[in-house]
Formats: C-alpha cells, structure tokens, sequence
C-alpha cells in the first residue's frame, strides 16, 4: 500500500500506456475519469510576501469545561499548545516564528519559502494536521490522569502580508488580542472565584471598564498587581529558533590506550525556543534582527 | 481563556470604544493593528458545485515502514482509516459520502452546504485535523501493542464539481486507482515475499505488464484468484448514510405496578456505514439515490 | 514591430542561451529579471460551468445627457450597443447567447469552452475591450451628425454558473430588472415631460408604487397600455446565432457557351441574429434547445 | 435608462418590497432570481502591493500589416499608442506610472490605491476599455488619410508586487525587452528592406547572434549606429505625472478703468508627460523619487 508502491504502479502503467498496449479494464476507467484533475484549482501564494496561518481550536470553550481547565490560565492547556507548535515547527519547513495565546497558535512561514511551491492548502492542512495529531500524542504528558475524553479540532486560515511592518503589526495584534483578553479574563474570574458573582453580575460589573479600571479592582478588591502576573499569561509565548550549545560527556578508547576515557563534547545545535515577551515593542525585533531577515 | 470569554471581552471593548471613552494602551494599539485582517481573502466556494476534500498521509511510506504494518495490505491501518473517517462525518456537518482506500480519503459535502458560508480553508483544516487527532485518539484501539512512535501529518485538497456526472467520476477515478495500485501491490509482495525477489527484480518483473498479467502471474504462481482476494483490499472503503433500527432493551416501571419491567424499544438511528462495492458502475447509485439528490 | 516579430526574436534569443553563449548586456538583464513573471497568478475558470462575462457603461448617465440621448429609451444608443454585441460574439469563440438591456451587455460563453485556456482575466478583457472600440467605430452608423464627445468607459465582471438552471435564472434576472426599470422610467420620463413634474416631484409621486399602479398612472393619465410599448424597450435584446439562408445572384459563363449567364446561389451561414422577446418563460428555450445543449 | 434612474427604480421597488406590500409579478421574479449574485466571487487583490495592469494589442501582427505601418517601427502607431495610455491615466484613479512599447503598455496602481475597493476585474476592465474606445476616438488625429478598418481588440492581465523592487525589475523587464526586441527588428527589417532577403534568410541569418554581432552588421553593412536610433524606439515610453507652469494670456478689465489690459497669469497643473528614458538604471528612480514614494 501507499506512497512509494503507488508510485511504482503508476510507473508501470504510464509505460505500458504510453506504448499503446491493450491495457486492462480499470487502467483504461482511470485515465477515462483522470480529467477530473483539472478541476483543481492553483492556489499558489503570492511570492516575495510573509505568509502565516493561524490555528484556532474548535468549540474550545466546551473542551476547556469537559476537561476541566482552569481558569483563567491552565497551565497543562498552554505548555501543550506550545509543545505542538514546537513540533509543527520541527516537522514542517521554513516556519521562521510562532505566536500563542489562549486557543491560537499563529505560524510564520520566510517570504521566500517554496516549500510545496507556496501551495496555500498544502501550508494550511499540514499546519494543522501536525498540530492537532501533537496534541492528542502528547496529551499524557501534560494532563496526566486527566483522560482526553475526544479529539479535538481545529482551524487554519491563511493570510499573506507583504512588508515586514505588516507583519509585525499583525504580531502585535494577536500580542494586543492576548493582554486585553487576559485582563478581562483575570478580573471576571476573580470575581466569580474570590467574590462569589455569578459569572452574569461578573460580566455586568465589567460592562464598560476600561484597562485602568480593571486594575484597579484588582489591586484594591485582590489585592493583585496584574502587572506580576505571569509572563505567559500577559504575553503569550513566541516560539524562535535559537542556537544551543549542548556539552555531552563521550567515552571514548583510543587505539594505544588501555582504558576508556571520558571526554567533553560541545555541539552546536538549532532548537525551538519558547520565549514571553513583549513583541509590540522594537526591542525584540532589534535583538533577533535575523527572524524577518530580508533574505528569509 | 478561550472563545466565550474571549467573545465577552471583545463586546464589553466594542461598547467602550463606541461609548467615545479613552481606552487603556493596548485597546487603542488593537484597534490600531487591526488593519491587518483586511489581507485575509474571501475563500468562499462556488455554490451548487460538490465540494471534495481529499486528505492523503505524510510520508506514509516511512510511517508504514517504522509501525511495521503488513503489505501489502494492513488491516489494522486501514480500518483506522475508516474510524477516522466516521468520525470526521459525525463530527463535521454536510458530508454526503467519503470514500478511501491506502492512506488517502476524500470527504463530499452536498451542493447546498452553507456550511461555514462555504469557505475553502475551513472545509480542508476541519476535514484534517478532526482526521489527524481521531488517528492519533483510536490508535491503540486497532493496533493494540503497537505503540504509536510520533504524531503523523497529512495533507488536504479541495475541488470543486459542478455536476453529478463529475462528481462520480472522481469518485470513480479513486476507485480505479485502488484497484490499479492494489493488484500491482498484490503481486509486487508475492513475488517479494514468496518468491523471494528483490524489490527490484519484482519491480522489473512487473514493468510493463497489463492487469491481465498480474491475473495470471497470481494465479499460475501463487494459487491466488484475484477476484477472491478482500473486498476492502480490491474496492477501498465508501462511508455512506445510512438508517438503522436500534432494538434496546430497557428497563420501566409503571406508575401502578409494584415491579420494573424489561421492554424491548425500537430507535432508528442515522449512522455511518462502510461499505466495499463497486461506485464506478450505476448500480450503486441506483441503490442509494438519495446519496447525489439534487436538493442536497 | 509586433506580434511576430518579437516571437522570432525570442526563439533567436533562447536558442543562444541554450548554446551557453555570452549574451548582450540587455539579454542578461533581461533573463535576471523575468523573475517577476512567478508573481502572475492562474485565473483558469472552473472547468463545466457556463462562463458569463457583464459588461455596464462607465458613468453613463453623464454620457447620456451629455450626447443628448432620447429619454427614457433612445433607439440609437440602443442599436449601437446591439451591434457593438454582435461584433464581441462574432469575434471573440464560443459565445453561445448574450443578453443587453439599458447600458449593459452579457455574454455568456460555452460550458465547454477552452478559448484561452478558461482564464478569466482573458475573457473579461476581450469582451470589454472589443465592445469599447466597436462602440466609437460604429458611432457614426447610429448617432448620425450627433459628434461623440470623448471616448467612453465600460466595466467587467465574470461570473460562473454550474448548472443550465443557474444560468437561465440569470438571463431571467437580468430580463425581469429590464421591466422593472423600464415600466419605472416610462412613467417617470411622461410626467416629467408630459407633465410637467420636475424630477423630484415624479420621484415621489412613483415612490412606492407597484408594477399595477404604474400601469394605471400610464394608462389613465397618458392613454398608454404599457403593453403596447416596444418589445426592444420592455424585453431588451437577446443575441443568438441563427442559421440563415441568403439568395444570391451571380454570373457564370459556361465553356462552351457564348454568354454569360445569371444564377441563383443559396448560401448558409449562420449569422447572430437579434430577438426582443420573453427569456423568463421555459417557450424561448423549448423553441432553441441547441443554445443550452448539454455538450455546448 | 441608464444609471441614475435604475438607481431611482431600486429604491422604490427596494421600498415597497420591505413595506410588505404585494408586488407585481416581475419583480416578484426579480427577487427570486436575485440569488444568482452569490456566485459573484470577491476578486479584491492584497492591500499594500502594487497592481500592474499590462495591455496587449490582439491580433496586432495583422492588424498592423493591414493599416500599412512603417516597420519595424510606425511613429503614428507608437504615438496613438501614448496618448490612449494618457487617456487612462486622466480618466481613472491613482495611476503612478505608465510604460509602452511596440503594441502594449503597464500601468501601475499605488500601493495604498482603494479605488472600486481594489477589485482586479475594475482595474483590468476599465483600463482595456477606456484604451480601447480611446485608440478608435484618437486614431484619425496620428493616422490622417489612412483608414481605420475595423475596431482592434486589446487582451489585459493583472499582476501584483509585492516590494518596490519587485516593480522596478517588472519595468526593467519590459524595457528590457524592449531593447532586445528593436535590436532585432532594426537589423532584421533593414536586411528585407535594403538587402533584399527574404524573412527567412533575414531570420536565418540572424539566429544564434548575439547584441554585439547584430550591432556590427547594422554598422558595417548599413552604417548605422544603433546607440544614435531614437530613444523612443530603443527605450519606449515612460508616462509620469509633472507639474507643468502654464503661462497664460488673459484679457481683464479693472473696476476704474476703460480699457481691457492683457495680464500674465502663471498656473500650475498636473500633467502626464512622456519620457524615453532608461528605467533600468537606479538615475531615474533617483530624479523621481515621489513616483514609488511609500505613502503612494
């Protein structure tokens, strides 16, 4: 069955085709039915632009409850999400940066990326796929007893920016989209938690307030400085590659030695980095300048 | 976190900055980045075409080599495949009919779907990662000991078809191509396994052969007819609609009698059936008009 | 200059490149810039659909009180528009029927059709493009000593339909706007002209009148049955191709004989042929099935 | 007819529909055919590129053997051809720049254009056609006595870029194709004019030279030097906006005074100016830097 064996078998068939043979019933049905592939359309992405998907979690709010989230943040939830993005990075092809929040993993792919010719399905799917197959195989590792009651989906969309500002700007919106939902969320389930509201009076008490507003219930009813609230939390988590050095501990014999010796090893190795920072600022970008490279 | 909250979020914000107020840092650094979601494109599909999404593995081949699954057919992976499939149908909405065979299945959604306003990124990232975690999910369910190594990937397509006849003969061009592949496949392992040929002897043995051949190699060298060979194997697998009456035995007690009785309830369901026939000829589609309706 | 010339100039050009030859500093350039070619996207329309391409009058309003056109219908403009769409379908393949009322023109070309490999910027372009220039040639045919002021605009858009119904329900929508406007703007233009109402005033009288009061007010105040208006203006034009056959005269000298004689000749050709009558109704397409004809 | 009052015929049908009123019997068909506007596709090309519109005479290899031009290049041809291309750019929006040669011509929208909502069918539609009546309207002004014999067609592609660069290697492209293609033609039409060979030995002749071989037979056998042909033919056309001084003469009579005086009065105008210059060196971009400003 699959890849390799099929594509041998079409080998085959193209060549007894191509010199006019009798061919037999269903060799003759298929490329009788074969026009059917040009209804496919080319969705070639525009060259020279960034282009990123984002990934979405499908009916989450339903999953969050059903598998017993907490909340505002769930600490199990996050570092699983993070951990398929760091796969989908190592898996796919030229992803240059990660963004994530909440239920959303956005990917970056390089401007001059031709992985799958720039074919948009194909960047999306396998975006995806990889993503939530992760998130089911390394479930366990995060949630522990907590079973995984169903696979879950998710969405992907694809969107191309063609400058560099524009996809900062589009960064710094989901960072932005990270920071106003997160101090909403702090506040609301403060007051549901600690204050006994039900979640509509919570709502209510909101309805209106604005950032400082919300702070200050913090600060002045629980007794929380949103400002030390957990980076991820604030921030969402960046995910770069990052130069590592890794020193391993060899034995090694030499041929006129007796004896194994043990010997230090540095190797240099290129990993996915998790980072919560700020990247609305220009700090970040001056510090890795080699992320949106012009060459990439 | 996640979608309600993040809803919430987003009209208490809405309200604020329609109420004219000043709004805090980020809200106003949002609003500012937001100019970003005028690049994403409209995806929307052609109404009253069949839409067809195709998935197909990632690098099977050396997924199948690395689980040891057996060739040239696994019925461990294949019936995987279809549990994947079922799930994708219940889970997801508008699905007509699916068809598989090896590791590819292709998912049609009736004509009138207004699902997700008929958008062609929502179709194929639903379609596939719903299919990635259900396989990762029902694993040990089919392969038992079998551990699952790493998370696979799979792709997707979509295509549109304006007519029926169309969309049977895509349908029926998958259906060729099992038969095509699983004969040569067939023989390819025999000669392989049995004969204890090489890959590229077997490989050489085969080229150029009709299906008329490989009938007679496998006949008048392993015994084997081919027509005898497993539905599933020669057919693939076609995921259609189907009612079926649920007899439950439950137990009542009626309000005067003083014991609980067991009474037989009969409940008609709607399920997902798998099927392994031939689509290329009208027979089925006589049998199941309902299938292509035109109102669907 | 020109066409071929610049062919010839390219097949010289890559054959020396092909040789490995050291080329001229333009040649070089040249091919170091044909990178931009990659950032043309396919706009192949879907295979099996009827392709309609709507062609409307850039700011025709403007361009119709500035060549003093006779109000509500002016048969020139109407006549001119009409040959302008007999002279895009005798030129550009495989328009099967178009459709124009007021300002507007569409076309409709064959399910089948592979002119210009189905792109439809290709389609668009030619349509628009042919009509314009035919619309200033043949000016002078229709608008007699009435000078054309400056060269006039139009716009296009294509649009697919899959199914033969699809389409007929366009024509139909396009025919039943055509009475809509039509009836409107015969009863406007009487009591503005008949009347004496300013155009304000006969707005408001119309404003949320029905189709029967429109014809009452024509009836009644103008002695005008609204059925008796002419076909052209209630139905529009409806272009298809028709055979037809033309008796000629024309003068042979046999070998043998003295004289010349005159001979009738009887030609077929088939020639687009305009109609005024009801699309919305299943006679039209009953009477011309071969327009719509499946393998068209 | 026509636009305004179509305009007026909506809103009151538009009206009485949503009044709930009973309607006449067409537009009661209207609104039921109304859903074929769904397979309208959204065609808004990516904010932030520059969009080029390239327009390609059709047919123009007979065309112009049939009105006479002078080859290998016609002064009147190239001419008319320049002022239909300042026509478009008078006549439509946000055109920075414009460049032709032989029988086509690109124009380029600003980056930040929102003209018709960056639609690509408007801007291909209304450039071909606004070309195309302009090339029939102008044609006896360059052509005099020689007769236009029947309305040329025009084919026009839509092509995005993404980066300034980008568009300055598509018109460097294009000029350079420009050059190798006049370079061609003078030697090939001076060796059928003045030497007397057919087109096929003047093609044979000249297959596989390179720039400089086809440089030395223009001097050596004709005494030309190609570096002293004129700019318009080795360069095209450059169409830039320029503020232009008009000095005029006006007649006004002062309040206390008898006579008329004549005064000078200096107005400043925009103006599309050509230029046959080289775009391929950074000097031009240098001189005109406003042309591919950021902000455009």
């Amino acid at each position: 069955m699959l890849g390799c064996w099929r594509a041998a078998a079409v080998i085959s068939a193209g060549s007894g085709w191509r010199a006019g043979c009798v061919r037999g019933r269903f060799s003759m049905a298929k490329s009788k039915f074969e026009y059917v592939r040009d209804f496919e359309v080319d969705d070639t992405c525009l060259p020279n632009c960034w282009i990123v998907v984002r990934l979405d979690g499908r009916n989450f709010h339903r999953f969050a409850e059903q598998h017993e989230f907490k909340k505002p943040n769930d600490d199990r939830a996050l570092h699983l999400m993070t951990k398929c993005a760091q796969t989908v990075m190592q898996e796919l092809e030229d992803i240059a940066i990660a963004y994530g929040q909440s239920d959303e993993y956005s990917f970056v792919f390089k401007k001059k990326s031709k992985w799958f010719k720039r074919r948009a399905s194909k960047f999306m799917t396998h975006v995806v796929s990889q993503f939530a197959s992760s998130y089911v195989f390394y479930w366990k590792d995060y949630f522990k007893d907590q079973q995984l009651l169903y696979p879950p989906g998710f969405d992907g969309r694809i969107v191309l920016y063609p400058s560099t500002q524009n996809l900062k700007d589009y960064l710094s919106w989901r960072q932005a989209d990270c920071h106003i939902n997160n101090l909403y969320n702090t506040v609301f389930w403060m007051l549901v938690q600690r204050s006994g509201l039900t979640p509509v009076q919570a709502q209510d008490r909101l309805q209106g307030t604005l950032a400082g507003d919300k702070n200050e219930i913090l600060f002045s009813e629980f007794n929380i400085n949103y400002n030390n609230e957990p980076l991820m939390y604030r921030k969402g988590t960046v995910l770069i590659w990052q130069k590592v050095n890794e020193v391993m501990t060899k034995k090694i014999k030499l041929p006129k030695e007796m004896e194994e010796k043990e010997v230090e090893v540095t190797r240099t190795r290129t990993k996915v980095v998790p980072l919560h920072c700020d990247i609305i600022g220009d700090q970040f970008w001056e510090e890795y300048p080699e992320i949106l490279a012009e060459d990439s």
